[in-house]
């Protein structure tokens, strides 16, 4: 079974899900890939290893492309100017012309370098995503953005550019970490209390419903269930001057998380906490009240505990944030499940009350696996 | 007097050619730069110096908008991704939010610069181009090319990025030393014989007519008209996969020229002298005969001799020009002045013998100056 679906974004694209080198070949002949003068497979060490990057190589080899691997260090230190600089001026080395395509083969870190670099190389080249993470399979390849960390913050640099086609193969899927798994899946249950989608209730059995071995039409259901909601989004609001602000509904705390633990604490496990705490500013506000499903979300999706910091070090971490607009934070909320709204008027007195919910709740349920 | 030229673009902007700062001033008026919530002016220390960018910084207070400058070093070495690095780690560094705008003060490699740092800071922010020299005013400033430099050759790493709007304050040519100026004359005949432009003759005085002193209404006609030429094909064409290639006439041998040289050699010598290559081609295949006013614009503007190399040196570097398409290169001929034609098929032996005949012709007129 194979799913495609369409961002209509300009140029629009297609989001292709399905397994086997079959979904591979088709996505890639969807977009006439065989007319690249070259292309660059950018990968990381992580994914090479598994076996991802040679299932691409060879579907491209078979188009008659001549194919050229760059790889980086896995991890997130390799979103940096460094490391995109090394992929740029390597482009430029190996002589790649203007019909030379590139094509990242990884998580969210590889596919966010390699599309900055595909913007930026001779003012933009093609570009295919095939994401291997089910993050970046529901997330980060939807909606075009690509991007690098500055020192004041992750993600201040980059540029929106759209792939010509993703390909998410979810055989990848088997081979991720459990946690690796698990922070994909506070982002697709972010985007099912978006929409109310009917697979949410998907996640609310043992371990959320999600294991590797899932079986391949299961997961590509899921996925493509997740990416419309994203595709959605994005093609109603391709710059992020609207409603693409829903998608960072748990979000605003999640950077703040992260930016607080110098980056040591993962992705999923941020935006888990984080819509937690959403859930706790909506109750206070008399909306919604989702607080048992985030918890018990955050309890089975977090690896770390809360950083025991005063909520004002967050709030100065919130304060520079590059959504933020003339100076205030924003938050999503969920008016219900399924209606999100923007606010930017949440006192400070309703977020710091907030913040010792959200940590008595889960501060202590680490202190009693600690005394375990 | 005053000229307003629409760059047709998506998205679109104009051009404003004047003098002094009620331009500047009713520029930024029309585009509302009111409500940005910061602008970053980005300038050199030449620039600066002649107190451009000071006018720039009043006329941006004025308007109630907070002002911070960042002074790159003058000269092409600040068109690197170190330089840019530092650009874009400033901007998150002063925490500027999206409704931020940038302003390039400047010439060309400011303008590509600043313009790469506006395109790539949180993925695009409004920008602003207030050209100072003649060559950025007619070219630079007109078509949203922004870029630096990779190791291995020159403009292969940027973005397209439009301008909110591009003010060209012809105040400012009076400080240009003559070497500069003739350089941007070299770019604006160039346009003239694009479209066979009936104000080519104002070229065809003592100095080409051109000095500093000119007065205004002089300046801002010929601007006007050069830019109009720019806009018009660029328009047609944004994304240079067509006819935007005229604008590369004389460019072919002029960026070998300059690699040729390590960059030594100033872009408005090198293509002035690619200016009267393209001439000895066109006449050797046969097309119209506009030598005698080529090889005159080299004879002025030129200031440095041609570099006394084999012509198959600068082949090699022509075969890794980013503008070149399955392994041809590309060269743009006048069938007659006013009628730009690509041709890819010149035959080795015809590139040889006009790059001799180019040779004999600037190698014999510096020989006799250094005899004097």
């Amino acid at each position: 079974m194979t799913e495609r679906i369409r961002v209509a974004l300009e140029p629009a694209y297609d989001v292709w899900v399905g397994s086997g080198r079959d979904v591979l070949d088709a996505a890639l002949a969807s977009v006439d890939a065989g007319r690249a003068s070259a292309v660059a497979v950018i990968t990381d060490d992580n994914v090479a290893a598994a076996g991802h990057a040679a299932r691409v190589t060879g579907a491209w080899r078979a188009l008659g492309v001549p194919v050229h691997v760059l790889e980086v260090a896995s991890g997130e230190a390799s979103k940096s100017v460094a490391a995109w600089a090394d992929l740029v001026e390597g482009l430029a080395t190996l002589g790649l012309d203007r019909d030379a395509w590139v094509c990242a083969v990884g998580g969210g870190v590889v596919g966010d370098l390699a599309g900055f670099a595909a913007a930026s190389y001779l003012r933009g080249v093609r570009f295919v995503q095939v994401p291997t993470t089910l993050l970046a399979m529901v997330d980060a390849s939807v909606g075009g953005k690509t991007g690098i960390n500055a020192v004041a913050g992750k993600n201040l640099i980059g540029a929106f550019w759209q792939p010509q086609v993703v390909v998410a193969d979810v055989a990848a899927l088997a081979t991720l970490p459990p946690a690796v798994l698990r922070e994909g899946a506070v982002e697709l249950y972010k985007h099912a209390l978006l929409v109310d989608a009917p697979w949410r209730a998907a996640f609310h059995g043992a371990s959320f419903g999600l294991s590797p071995s899932l079986d391949a039409a299961t997961w590509t259901e899921l996925i493509a269930d997740g990416v419309r909601v994203k595709a959605d989004v994005v093609a109603a609001d391709p710059l992020e001057r609207g409603v693409r602000a829903y998608l960072n509904l748990g979000h605003t705390l999640a950077h703040a998380l992260e930016a607080a633990t110098d980056h040591a604490m993962a992705h999923g496990t941020a935006v888990a906490y984080g819509l937690a705490y959403a859930a706790l500013l909506g109750h206070a506000r008399g909306l919604a009240d989702w607080r048992a499903d985030a918890f018990a979300l955050a309890g089975w999706a977090a690896d770390a505990p809360l950083p025991d910091v005063p909520f004002a070090d967050l709030r100065a971490f919130m304060a520079r944030d590059k959504k933020r607009r003339a100076g205030r934070v924003r938050w999503v909320l969920l008016e219900r499940v399924g209606q999100p709204i923007v606010v930017d008027d949440v006192p400070d007195d309703v977020l710091d009350a907030a913040w010792h919910a959200l940590h008595g709740q889960f501060a202590a349920r680490i202190h009693e696996e600690d005394s375990a």
